[in-house]
């Protein structure tokens, strides 16, 4: 389902009055404090988030999963359902397609969909935590990191499979997420377990092409229980490190320990010049994989204040990162949850761009606390959303995107086109 | 498949004299500190634990699932499996059923079955966390404390059909289990989420049959990740009193924050009259469900001294307790994984009644915490194993249950009958 | 030292036409919501937040202590520092009380000085968790838990001797905190130990005055790190049940286990009746008594929103709240600090007051979970800040607090009058 | 207070026959499985444990802190309590000194002392979390990361003090842990503060003597309460990377966040040839400092599983490791707690030398999970005691220490000697 500009400049029209007096009021504020609100309305339309193929369905847990309605059939129907969410906000403009799940059938086809949509093919994400029907050899017991050859092989040859497709579609980067891990002490032997996945991630970054990234995620439990093999930022760094200068580590929000402090992680990377990208979503207790911002929308600040202020500085050459969310839909409307998620992020970066780095940097010169403390909280506390309106705007997106999804009846529509006890594809 | 008890006789021969050395070199150990050796090898013998319908078949996660072939395609087929385990353990005499995953289409003939392999029917499980196919009101946000009355009604008949069933088995208690909670704030009205959900379970309460047991579980999170409607031990400590005499708290090993002294709420449960049941398994991280004994299994051995030293006062009269494994199996053969559990359970109960309660009594009233943790120690330090084999001996088990069941090649033989490729019933 | 009326309204003067803008642009806003801005001003105006008589100096970790400077020597000195932060926020009209830190040698001077700052005395607190100089019988195993009679009954008269004193002050509350719990398994008998402080907790109830409450805190850990006698609000509940009607649960906001939803506590003690006060502060690890709202923010929201709903129910008679400020300070300034909470706490309050509590009830009833989102974000994302400035000038006080006291150059004094080493009497 | 040996000669005839026959059927059975009972033996008896010179008095928490009676008040006297212990266990052959607690005075007679107790120097501890009185730059806000020059130039200069006074004491490593960190967001640049830690190690390495190692801890909180310079492994191996060849991780247990997977870790650090030493102690909820093996035993058992195996193979030169323990004694005569750490670590040690490492790696090649744990946990449920104590017997100490500890009345002679209401020094 296509979403027609008018309809979002009609919509709009009725929000705008209302729009432009926060907008004013709100400029006017940031600009005497020598803040050049234009420029930060640029970045903030510039900003891009990925996408995953996946998340255009109902997910689910280990104890069921409950249909939403109108969930895409095929990846041209998730290409369509990014395309709503990329029309009315203008911030996701890009797809990560997961593998073997969304291979396409016609690649010059889906390239030209994606096109119509405004939707490049960011990271594409390899899938060996799974067995496909008939596969020859089982990952049941690790994949990259499996005692048996014939499983590492088989795995290392889909990721190079994925390499060669995401070439063909234009992504420039491979993400490898590993189940690999053990269940039970003595399961593996970790020295092996981390020597054999280190040789097959050599293995596949000799694949990868010169202008690509190879981004390697790490989680210290679940789908295993007991150990992980890239159980945190330091082993995924040494892997990344053990490969070479095109291989990156890719932080995903929900997968720490308890109480671990992200941005700091995220600090000691960029200072590697070795942080290849983010997966965003929220949690309170594991990988709950939530809407980014619904749980601690101060954190993912803290975080984009690392961002910022790392970025700018880049002094370890760090690479632009990749960016995606990460979530999964069980009690709502992928879209208008995805969207919920793009906001939340949006803010957190915009507030992070209201952060006074020079007056930070004095009071952090001074050891005055509360200051600092103070120079943070005025950031974030300002009310940042007539700033992401006006990029939206700016970009020919909807002022209010989910108000406007609603009224137009968008699932509605799906629902009647692909009926109501659909499953997307994939998980 | 049966085990024929002359199989067992003829693979014990071999390993008698080994056993006798040890349980004449342990016996003569503890009864020089005056412990009488028969009648805690007695107490091992009459200890058994449920074995739930669900747990002979593959686990999963939400990332997938990964068969181990020969897995039980009816209820038949479970209560076979569970024959196995019991005849080569001798602690596993009893079934729990799930409904609707395992409802038997003759209750007679089931009952037979059982019956040939000394199982008899403990707690029943109602499952109100998942839809049925064509259910005409939905538990996606909730059943007992759904918002919707209809939603409610469903969920309140589906346990009175629970009842009715596991009366008719011979089951003396029901297992109430809730997904119910929400995955964002906002979501749910804490305060109606609860009032509900005790009104629904009064409902349910009042079709309790005098002789029973009402179970309330409790967890913190999953497979709602923000909040859940009875989140802790208080909360369904709240609810059984507010339902009567007959209802009384489960704990789930796993069901706990990080780091949750759960020997303490055992205690206060026991102190209260209120501890219905548990639920056996180990964990790292989360709902882990794992092996019992495999990741803390002094934590194990605590908790069995709370609850053989608090059984033995029982001023509170608290009623005996349902025991049930409640793991999942996803890189084991359930078999061998369920009797490595038992194992681990029936140490810790053995360790827990070589506690010197008496000595201990005294180091408490001198606040002599040094002392405190040697008697402890001593008890758990000692190798119990002997007097585990002893029981199965005299029940007629196996000495090396595992070892046998490899011998016989069980699971082979099952993968013939059955099939490689097979899913458990339910889950 | 003094804060002088008309260095506030003069400092106030070059703030007034920027706050002016703000509030006026905030109001309309709201009005157009149809919310009433006046009475929520007046609300805020009301909120009280007590100062702990042992927050003023600095505090310390088991590593050391960092000495601030300037620190009260004196009770009357902590009264004046208080008085400091009352006379520019208006926010913290109360002392709370720590004996045997703070017996007043003088009680009607002391409560005209007191009075004279506009300063109430809340609820007084007592110390059994350390020995005093020449105690005839130690807490060191226990105080209302010990094994020793002779212990226990020191500890209950103690707070016999604080119900007293804080009687004569015009308290209306006895806040019990207890240290008491175990650092090794088998050191204490679980069931003992709560049977003891049951009892114990009785015979201090029997003096409870009737216009009284007795406040229950708990506490997983430490500084014992085993077991806590009263681990959990589950067992603080069951201690106030057992006491009588003028006994309540007491919630501090760091005393939980990682990832505990608070917010559901609170609103299942509300429900109870039996909430009867808060001590606030942030925190990312343990009891890190950090400045509140400095970590998570918008939880310190979500438990206002339950507060503020529950509140406005109040169907099971809950009493009146005490609010007290519990943190330490070990690298800022404590009074800009405590100004921080206060405004942090405010800010909580403030968005609570905003959510459009007719709204959510409807989408909770559809389990339309994303608008339930957007309504509490809606809240939660506004700018409250000038709704403060607005209550805070109203009632006379300052529209940037910690502006005006470094302006004012009050540490400063304090130093010169105090000295730079002083150490504030208590811990 | 000195044992004579004589008094350990006659103690133990009493227990002699009983010890006999425990290791006579221990070593048969052992023997049986093809293990060398007398090389096992002589594996523990070499191991050595270094006990920390501020362990010997009474700790405490933030809340205070209980006397325990005769605690040593000058550096001999802790070194004679050393002597007591290593006397009895024959496992505590070294102490580690804590500068500036434990300066000598008279470094050639404290030499001698120790040499008496056949106590060598190990690992020496340099201490910048605190400020001594009169200390021209303070600590306040961080030593090695301060961003004052004069703070890391004074904390640098202290290192290298410590290490010359180690080196004319005949210590061979330097163990820095460092408070640093922040317990606010914006407190620290994380960068700089990363950057400036990175330096003055450099500084401090530079004088480290070629047969020394630098031993840099990490720890994720506490002191500070938002974030900590070197909060994980991963930043300590990049630090010490960034030193050079000496420089190595250490390992405290206490130090990691709630779940970590603390054996795997220790595995990475091996197959890197960087794990420099252990601090051992126990702990439920952070950095508990309990008893070792009082907690979880089996954790323990795991961590030692990987160094034996790690080192046996070394195959990335790894140096020998500096084992101390760091625990805190709160609530137990610190000499009884520490030999109960003794033996608990020793148990860990004797339980990982009896793994059958080759069936481990059969079964880890057949992905044979539940064999894997059966030869795990077969090493483990073996009561080892008989081992340690034909150990302790050969080395001249006590079959049981703790029982003549008591027998001998030490800590009331040591009582009558130092007095009852003593503080050591240090902490």
């Amino acid at each position: 389902m296509n979403i027609d500009k008018e309809q979002i400049v009609d919509n709009n029209k009725q929000l705008l009055s209302e729009h432009q007096s926060n907008i004013d009021f709100l400029s006017s504020k940031l600009a005497n404090k020598g803040l050049d609100v234009d420029e930060i309305i640029c970045r903030i339309e510039d900003f891009q988030v990925a996408i995953p193929s996946w998340a255009l369905g109902a997910g689910g847990t280990r104890f069921g999963r409950f249909s939403i309605g109108g969930e895409p059939g095929s990846l041209e129907e998730k290409i369509e359902d990014i395309g709503v969410i990329h029309a009315l906000t203008r911030t996701a403009g890009a797809v990560s397609l997961h593998i073997p799940w969304d291979i396409p059938s016609d690649i010059n086809a889906i390239k030209e969909l994606a096109s119509l949509h405004s939707i490049a093919f960011d990271a594409v994400n390899s899938n060996t935590f799974q067995d496909q029907v008939g596969q020859a050899y089982s990952y049941k017991y690790g994949s990259l990191c499996n005692v048996h050859q014939q499983s590492r092989d088989l795995a290392i040859q889909h990721n190079l499979d994925v390499i060669k497709l995401g070439d063909q579609l234009g992504s420039k980067a491979l993400t490898v997420w590993l189940a690999d891990g053990a269940s039970f002490p003595g399961q593996n032997n970790f020295r092996k377990a981390l020597h054999n996945t280190q040789d097959s991630l050599q293995q596949i970054y000799s694949a990868i092409p010169d202008d690509w990234k190879l981004l390697i995620e790490y989680k210290p439990y679940e789908p295993n229980f007991y150990s992980t093999v890239i159980q945190d930022w330091g082993t995924s760094l040494m892997l990344a490190e053990g490969c070479g200068e095109k291989a990156h580590t890719l932080v995903d929000l929900g997968h720490h320990l308890p109480n671990t402090n992200i941005e700091q992680i995220v600090s000691t990377l960029l200072t590697k010049g070795r942080l290849g990208g983010f997966h965003f979503n929220d949690s309170k207790y594991g990988d709950d994989d939530l809407t980014c911002g619904s749980i601690k929308p101060y954190q993912l600040f803290l975080i984009f204040n690392e961002l910022v202020w790392g970025m700018d500085q880049n002094d370890a050459g760090n690479p632009p990162l990749s960016w995606m969310i990460d979530a999964s839909h069980n009690v709502k409307d992928p879209i208008e949850d995805l969207m919920q998620s793009l906001e939340a992020i949006n803010m957190a970066y915009a507030q992070a761009l209201l952060v006074d780095q020079k007056a930070l940097a004095h009071a952090q010169a001074d050891s005055d606390v509360s200051l600092c403390q103070e120079i943070l909280q005025e950031a974030y506390r300002t009310d940042v959303r007539p700033l992401l309106t006006a990029a939206r705007i700016k970009a020919g997106g909807a002022i209010d995107p989910i108000g406007i999804y609603r009224e137009l009846g968008v699932r509605q529509n799906l629902i009647k086109q692909r009926g109501q006890n659909t499953v997307a594809t994939g998980l």
